[in-house]
């Protein structure tokens, strides 16, 4: 047997399987960054999310994102890969309808355990955005709706040879097509909820309501930093020695200095180093290189690095302004630095830097080419992702209802969703709700 | 050196490395489940269950499992490997007295290590069943019996060119080596020991005991799921493109489906989409595709991990009303769900599906010929490992007893066994036992 | 491309990710043998202290280390791997400036991924030992100078073609290299900062004082446990099959013989088995099998990790007595037994034994020839770590200061360094403080 189908595969699998592990950084992140009263509801949603995502993407979206079809979406092969299909076999020999991803040499499942867990990610996103107040079928709906239909679409557009990628978008691995998606379309989600009791007082006071538990949370973004290294290397599908290793720290260091800059920018703003912006702007880090990560020197992911986590700061503290509220920071983590990533790639790349061609960006003399079409990437895709989602959204709350009960969202969702509590042997105090700032 | 060798070996050992990392899942799945006072014990069961199998195992369960013998036991190179043996040679030009597992191109200390976590799996299994009332000598001991001599003999029977392979059984990566024998041990050791203090009233109640912690429960059932992307894909030994993306494919969507028919179920039959049940319909799931995640095909694994998700719940309420006193459910998930992942290779097995060659199944054709095989492995391994469980069981309790006294029970193994309490700074509620059903 | 190449880049790269992902589990230990007051503090600090390392060794610790120099430290491409290099080519073929490191068929980012999770272990093992009084800038700004200055001068010693290992001395994968010198950092540390408040009262007693959260220790012990097969078999650096199978082994021998000598000895001496003892006697025997772990056979990886066991317990004991306060027994762990296996290295080496040559040891009738160039490294590498350590420690005392006021120390330093609680909605007792002996 071919021995680049052997260790392509290994790779892809591997990786593949730290991207499936980020499902725990995201369950964890999430519950500390929530309240008690809320943290079996969470930790619920964050289980079940990723069985709907490999239900759902197995089911229809493969088939939406990488059949054979037009530049807006699969058409063949849609059902539960049931399409013709020759992998390992590449180019020429390739003979099958998702000739999209026929450019990786390995086997067709492989390249769906790949693609789900990215596809996972993107409907986990929403579940934090969402957090502590919406009710668990309703959230159990949008994830199938999310992952059969709108991420597999703008995947095609992007990854599956729809109109972004015939027109040159990079999104190399992912900052629009994961993260902006699941960033928007929870802003949806976010904007028909409302925001949680007591979060903003009607004399225009801004409530911190802080997570229960920090030491999960710190847990759970040193297991999504561990996957990034699945998340951003594996996305070459190729175990090729250069790329792989350049963007293993290209990844690393963006997350490095993001860390710094948010830490020491939440140190100037707020007075201390807040443990929670320190979290966030890792985050915001592997996000913000999630796209460029083989396509700039590790010198610029320096400088992606520590602007991403500069933003993320500003970030939550102007959605809280905007009356926005996302328990977690997802929006500022996700959306924003999806959007600063994606845009980075216009910036800052560099022809064949991580041993893969893309062109230059605006500062290694590309001009505005690249970095027009990536604009055009994130315009479009949030302009579609928004509106399905809204309309998904809607759909939901007229028919099931999207939010519990002002008396269950007091309780705590964990006893009226769930009819249960996370922890039954401990003392428990009311939350502590402070004042911020006018 | 030979590719093929390099190649195998990297993923032998990177899947085993996975399935050692299931030791924490244990660790934290059976502490979650279990109540404040008994953490530490647990805890600490979980932890040097590993070195109790890392030790007994090499000393000589390796020996007796793989060492050229009968077919009811290996006799050749029994203590710490020191049999003659070529490894990495195969086939023909294979030399020593290892010949069971001669068949993977890889060192014989890679074969060593893939295989001694499987046997600590084994192992850990019995830790959460017998939790809450047994002392923490006695558990070691029986770890120690176990990995030394009980789990090497089946494994012997069944991978170890013993009679149940002669007869054509199959048992891809464990339903029944690994799962059942460990679920037939702690069975064995539950009815020895008798159920917890308050359990169950002397007026037929079933008292509800819930687990001190589900964000830990939680976290242990993702680093298990992750775990399982080692044990199952990993069982090829060999890095087989194919073979190895099939089965983790198959291995996601039967834990998927499962996690969605628990929820299900446990809300249309209890009310409410209960946690627990979720987590196990998880670890249900995975154990039941087990054995035939390399023989099934994919659409195959939703229906298999379907049932397994419904089976899960009906064991776990039938159990408490036959009183059999399992804290964390392990006998639903690892006994039951074993049991019905090695039928499954009778009723869905296809040739070749997976890339692996295995005859067909009663659904493909095969007639009764593999189930009824299938059929012969469950009843006998499970007789005798109950029997051999209840003789080692029995003997410690003659001698240094099984059960801590009563008001130890009552008071906490943490500070009995351990002189030690998990949360000292925490304020602790007595656990709240609620009544479920007449 | 050769496969040679490919392999081995796998190969460092996925041990590189598990080696990164023992950040978590020194986070978890830490913090859970630390108070519930500090450990927003301890978890920031295990947060950034691995972007601390990430910064410093790539703007300099990697030029140092490696860059061709003389036998004390490295003076070409210091910056940025700014300097020439044509990896993966090798041997005769290999043009640039990072002779040292040529050895291995891999490219450049690479090598710097798996060296600087290396450095990064060593810079966090200083956190746990200065935990609950340390400044939080103070430790920042310590991580950068081990980082960039002490932890490259000791690695280019002994890894980067310097005088000790001219001299034939062998760290394998960094008993010395990376856990010494953290043990050493630290204890300079201690000795600055004095003990914690409360732990050695004026009437010569020594107030034990238990960890929050024995489930987070237990947690993070399984992490590192996991992340050391990615310590010791990447540290071949190459996908050799014979060496990495062997070094999996002993690595996981000489653990589980740790845990069960440490479990017996505390249960001797203390008359219970403590479960911080065990966590800490598997640490203990990984560390003490880190440098000798290819260089040994199997068999003395059981009674390597046994003493390792027992050393520890006393070790903790021993520290204690002589009022040096480290909190998480970082010392007793990381110095002592990184000492202990390094001199294992000259006592137990037997050439060829892991498929690596290195001649050998005391007992296998290599003499004191061995034994005397490993005892030589301990010696000089303590003296000077101890002492750089001694002085960045007292720059940063005039000038930052090192510790908190009193008043901040007895009210935690969550609130004090970061305006924070992990666990604000749970009712904390005081910490249980309690007298074990005069």
């Amino acid at each position: 047997m071919d021995f680049q189908i052997i260790v392509n595969t290994i790779w892809v699998l591997v990786t593949a399987k730290l991207v499936f592990f980020m499902n725990l950084g995201f369950a964890m992140v999430e519950s500390g960054f929530a309240r008690v009263k809320n943290t079996v509801n969470i930790l619920s949603k964050n289980f079940i999310v990723f069985a709907c995502a490999s239900l759902g993407f197995l089911i229809l979206g493969w088939g939406l994102m990488f059949g054979d079809g037009n530049g807006f979406v699969g058409l063949k092969g849609l059902f539960l890969l049931l399409g013709p299909d020759n992998s390992p076999a590449t180019g020429e020999a390739y003979q099958g309808v998702y000739k999209a991803i026929s450019w990786t040499s390995v086997p067709l499942w492989a390249k769906f355990f790949f693609q789900l867990v990215f596809c996972g990610t993107a409907a986990t996103i929403v579940s934090g955005a969402v957090a502590e107040r919406i009710k668990y079928l309703s959230f159990i709906i949008f994830s199938f709706l999310l992952s059969m239909f709108v991420y597999p679409v703008v995947g095609h557009w992007i990854w599956g040879g729809g109109w972004l990628q015939q027109k040159g978008m990079l999104d190399f691995a992912g900052s629009t097509v994961v993260h902006s998606v699941g960033g928007w379309a929870a802003l949806a989600g976010i904007l028909l909820l409302g925001p949680r009791f007591g979060k903003y007082t009607e004399d225009g006071k801004i409530n911190v309501i802080p997570g229960h538990n920090l030491s999960l949370a710190t847990l759970g973004a040193f297991v999504l930093w561990f996957g990034w290294f699945g998340f951003n290397p594996g996305s070459t599908m190729t175990a090729d020695p250069k790329a792989i290793s350049h963007i293993a720290v290209t990844t690393n260091t963006a997350a490095a200095c993001a860390i710094i800059s948010s830490t020491l920018t939440s140190w100037l703003i707020l007075g201390k180093p807040d443990l929670g912006m320190t979290i966030n702007g890792c985050l915001a880090g592997l996000v913000a290189i999630t796209a460029p990560c083989a396509f700039v020197s590790v010198f610029d992911s320096i400088i992606i690095g520590f602007i991403a986590g500069v933003i993320v700061v500003f970030s939550v503290l102007i959605f809280d302004k905007l009356k926005i509220d996302d328990p977690v920071g997802a929006l500022s983590v996700h959306l924003v630095n999806g959007i600063f990533g994606t845009l980075c790639v216009g910036i800052f790349a560099k022809d064949n830097v991580g041993n893969i061609p893309c062109g230059n960006g605006l500062i290694y003399g590309g001009g505005l080419k690249l970095f027009s079409v990536q604009l055009l990437g994130v315009v479009t895709v949030g302009i579609f992702v928004f509106i399905v989602s809204l309309i998904f959204w809607s759909i939901i709350k007229a028919t099931v209802g999207l939010r519990v009960s002002l008396k269950e969202e007091i309780e705590g969702l964990d006893l009226g969703e769930h009819g249960n509590v996370a922890y039954p042997e401990f003392y428990i105090k009311k939350p502590s709700i402070s004042t911020i700032k006018k």
